[in-house]
């Protein structure tokens, strides 16, 4: 397949380094400033590529990707738009926007930005309905984790509830604070160090980034199980119910490990609500997954609970689930 | 999609109870002396499927599904063959000649039964590959745990190893035995009270069906890598390294437990090598799944390690995976 790679963030660079290896080629990549797009007529020997070594190269040499305009890469000839630019809440442009662009064109889109199908999950289902390219988005929801495939697989229809541990930053703050018995302050100050937390950390510990995950999946849950678009209940960023841990004290965890238990950030979708708050889960129970791991629970219908955990973010990670999406499509 | 299901134990009933709810009619189903066959022209409501309920119960009541021969079952108008018939090693037979009859008229097959999948492997993709059917096998390995097609999903050539706790029975011996302090002898009459175990546990026990399940795997990874049939090792369980649980003695647990570990029975399938063999693992680690849960690690090139734990038997959990294999034929 042909990619057109619109962000060249950790993720967006890592789909165009690992592109080849899945048997697809680049043929268009823009950043927020720059695009490049592969001359299709040049390839003698067939190649009708980028040389992606050298756009990753140019890219954090020079910080842009090519001298071309972003709108060319949307223009480009490609099979499908990978949306890898930085998530966007409310109308969630411009992300929205490119892969209204790929539906109307019967382009596929893949999508690693949260915003369109957390907040406009059913305007991008309208879209898809009139295009005879689709939406894929494996890689919003805990990162190498194969949490909407899966879902899709046994039907969201009997699918009761997804639950989980689903952001990274807050669960390995939660991990040191009971391990090392220190306070949320100081906890995050040590996972700024590392680079873990961002300097303004408010999207990972006030649960935001977790409710967008748990929106996704209820979205999956609810248009999944609808016979009808006009049947389904679309949920957005103001029906979650969230709570973050800025608030969970360093006493709260140490009284938890007393009786064997440990707090994490724990967000549940439904078809019908979502919720993101700090819960009590066993010490050494499936849930409480440590550092940066993501957990996600499939509660079923027929065949119990399946638990999946893996790496929850990064950049080849996040880009594993971009490529499996693309691959979905052939 | 309409189904004829071979085989009317546990798993082929839950696939015959289950199906109408995945939107699936089940057009006929043979067990080992007898099939019922739908009248296609009997239809008035356009119900061409059978009374399922009926079939089931008939079973129950009289052990066998109906009046006509089983052949009549294999010759009737499905589009999708589920082999559940007990698994049989060596030439696979009689599950291989169904598959292979379901191929030879074009129509899809999905398998319950490992025999053909671990046995002949590449003589079933060699007829998928003359015919416009295909072959599933999800409910083949770690029932309820989607294995295979997240294997597939990832892409064999990024698998690099799939290892697990795959054989309930096994793992309950263990478990009851580290908990309870007991020798595997007591904990296997217990088992068998609890129809945990066979009268006759050596299937379990001694590694075969766990090595079954990774020779299956193995060959995923193997023919899913390689370019062509020929290029790919077929594997069988005579290439299987296997040992069982018999001959862990009780105190090997006690003395697992004083460092904090314990026995696992873990399988192990790679591209190029199969082993089961009774394993030290950490005591609250990921692999230490209780009781008759199984778990798959799946080791990948660019996204790490994929845990996915949940339940490996029993006849809805299988059915699931069974429909969900029947789904992806759509």
């Amino acid at each position: 397949m042909k990619l057109a790679v619109i962000g060249a963030g950790a993720v967006g660079r890592s789909v165009v380094e690992l592109a080849a290896e899945y048997g697809h080629e680049v043929v268009a990549v823009a950043d927020s400033s720059s695009a490049i797009v592969a001359d299709g007529s040049s390839g003698a020997g067939g190649r009708v590529g980028l040389d992606t070594e050298a756009v990753v190269t140019r890219k954090a040499e020079t910080g842009v990707v090519g001298d071309a305009h972003p709108a060319d890469a949307l223009a480009a000839d490609y099979d499908v738009l990978v949306e890898a630019t930085p998530t966007t809440l409310g109308d969630a442009e411009p992300g929205f926007s490119h892969v209204a662009a790929a539906l109307e064109r019967d382009r596929h889109a893949v999508l690693a930005n949260k915003g369109p199908v957390a907040e406009r999950f059913k305007d991008l289902r309208t879209l898809a309905a009139d295009s005879r390219g689709n939406v894929r988005f494996e890689a919003t929801v805990g990162g190498a984790i194969p949490a909407v495939s899966t879902v899709e697989d046994i039907e969201p229809g009997h699918v009761t509830a997804v639950r989980g541990v689903l952001n990274g930053t807050a669960n390995f703050i939660l991990t040191r604070m009971a391990a090392e018995g220190l306070d949320y302050d100081h906890v995050l100050a040590e996972a700024q160090d590392l680079g873990v937390a961002e300097a303004d950390p408010s999207f990972d510990v006030d649960g935001t980034d977790a409710a967008l995950k748990c929106v996704i999946l209820a979205n999956v849950l609810s248009f999944g199980g609808a016979d009808t678009l006009d049947d389904a209940h679309e949920f957005t960023l103001a029906d979650a119910d969230v709570e973050g841990i800025r608030d969970v004290p360093g006493s709260a965890l140490r009284l938890a490990a007393e009786e064997g238990r440990t707090v994490r950030l724990i967000g549940e979708a439904t078809g019908e609500t979502v919720q993101v708050a700090p819960r009590l889960v066993p010490e050494n129970g499936t849930l409480a997954v440590s550092g940066t791991q993501n957990i996600v629970q499939i509660e079923t219908s027929h065949a119990g609970r399946l638990n999946i955990s893996g790496r929850g973010a990064g950049g080849p990670e996040t880009a594993s689930a971009v490529l499996g999406d693309v691959g979905r499509f052939e």
